[in-house]
């Protein structure tokens, strides 16, 4: 495993640690990148009382904008669409240490078609904390997005 | 890796890709066994429109009394408990190529508290397409275990 992937799974399993703190049932995904796969797994699945969302893991060092291959979405879709959950980018601001969510609906398709979530989106995002709000039915993803500002995010 | 814990990665495999392949949303948990984890994985999760299913996987030769150690059980039961879920010991009978799948409920106690699947609940146990039917809500655990016998089961 390369220095760059081994990394990747630090971030991943991190994710998956504070899902599983917050009372989340967790699943993350095995390392097996290299061999071709039937089967397509999110990076990590979080479960509360058969609510589902599923990740894909990324990283950055500032608030920028982030783009995110075609198929990488596209297997979260897939994932969702059985699973009866929704697909988030999980974005780690390296530093600050701190996970923010992206809804799939959120991401900006790119001319080459495939994703980006735009700077602005992302310091609007989901925090963990979020995520169990939506859990426990208290509130909507769009109510969320409508009404929260970076400033008003704890 | 040894080569007993690549063989049985390969059996979970197996499990994870016939559940695509009937349309769940699957996650095999990831290889690192060796290391200390706070979080607990199941070997596999399958989902389909909100219904999970966790599984620790077994494989026998034949059709005999299978012994669960209590940390498994006890894992299937906390991630279950937090996902609103169903636990089922997974065995693959090998030669056949046959899943069966065994509810948490249908496990006896042992008298040094680990526990065990008698031979007549496995013959009697759930197939992997009566998984399907099950998360359809077309029917229910307890009906398939009542009214099935191992001749009508296919």
């Amino acid at each position: 495993m390369t220095r760059v992937r081994r990394i990747g799974f630090q971030h991943e399993r991190d994710l998956a640690r504070k899902l599983w703190e917050l009372g989340f049932a967790v699943v993350r995904a095995p390392a097996s990148g290299s061999k071709a796969k039937r089967v397509k797994y999110p990076d990590v699945v979080a479960i509360l009382n058969r609510n589902v969302y599923a990740f894909e893991v990324k990283t950055t060092h500032r608030e920028r904008t982030i783009y995110i291959p075609r198929h990488q979405v596209e297997k979260l879709v897939e994932f969702t669409k059985r699973a009866g959950g929704e697909g988030f980018i999980a974005v780690k601001i390296i530093g600050e240490g701190v996970w923010k969510l992206v809804p799939l609906t959120q991401l900006v398709e790119t001319s080459s078609g495939n994703y980006k979530i735009e700077a602005e989106t992302l310091s609007k995002a989901l925090k963990l904390r979020d995520l169990l709000t939506l859990a426990r039915g208290n509130t909507r993803i769009d109510d969320f997005l409508k009404h929260k500002t970076p400033d008003t995010q704890s």
